[in-house]
């Protein structure tokens, strides 16, 4: 049955931000200042994927620069010229560009926006069970547990 | 590793269409003229989910009205005005807003495109295994046998 609390259709951009900022532990989640993101999967229920409106701030990132084992990632610039950085180098996206990162494969990727207007854009991402993510650039790695992220250094301890 | 083939990222718009109109049997297959799809998803050989640019034509339709037994389904519009028509009613939508249906609830969703411009959305669908899909208005119905859909009438004759 469909619940009756939820609406048929929203305008994106009026859907309440996340209020956590950032499931990073410090010192990263200072570092995601200036992303904001509207969870818009989750205004219809959705399970098996997420969808998020992610805006950022001028010089401000999308996540640290990661890739994970088992889910898909896919973005799609609405607005602005956010830099995207992957193992291959650094690539300058625009509005209507799109861009995919499969499972298991790549060695991370991360948007930044280098210029002085806002970027928006929208991110896709499954709820895989067993997923991982690998950081290259820092000291942390993640698991999902099946309820949320956990975080740890390189070396097993924790934060 | 990543396939060394295919591109960090690219202009949506660019992509080719899917050769295939519609995956529907007849008299079904002939509606979705003016329907074109976009398979963004596999220019990064994304497994888990699909995304499409999907572009209607004045006068033509996203899909029959439908549900999903395990699929998540998520629509974001880019241009144009088309009408969402659910078990709900109609609902006109319009650039930034988006809808989702989830696996298992609502009785069938379609948009058509009344306007006298072109529709382009993006549309998100997982591909959880042994999903089937419901027709509410049309002697079809449909399962995924893991590589491709099927199709046969509603008392199980085939097409």
């Amino acid at each position: 049955m469909t619940d009756e609390k939820r609406p048929v259709a929203v305008l994106a951009a009026g859907v309440a931000p996340r209020t956590k900022p950032s499931n990073y532990p410090e010192p990263f989640a200072s570092q995601m200042a200036g992303r904001e993101k509207r969870q818009l999967g989750d205004v219809f229920g959705l399970g098996n994927f997420g969808v998020n409106l992610t805006r950022l701030a001028p010089g401000s990132v999308s996540a640290l620069r990661h890739s994970h084992t088992r889910q898909d990632e896919f973005i799609y610039i609405l607005e602005g010229t956010p830099t995207l950085i992957t193992e291959a180098g650094e690539t300058l996206l625009s509005p209507g560009m799109c861009a995919g990162f499969k499972a298991g494969e790549g060695g991370g990727h991360q948007l930044v926006n280098r210029s002085n207007a806002v970027v928006v854009y929208l991110e896709v991402g499954d709820r895989s069970a067993g997923d991982t993510a690998f950081y290259p650039d820092d000291d942390i790695e993640a698991w999902h547990d099946g309820d949320s992220w956990r975080f740890r250094h390189k070396n097993g301890e924790p934060y």
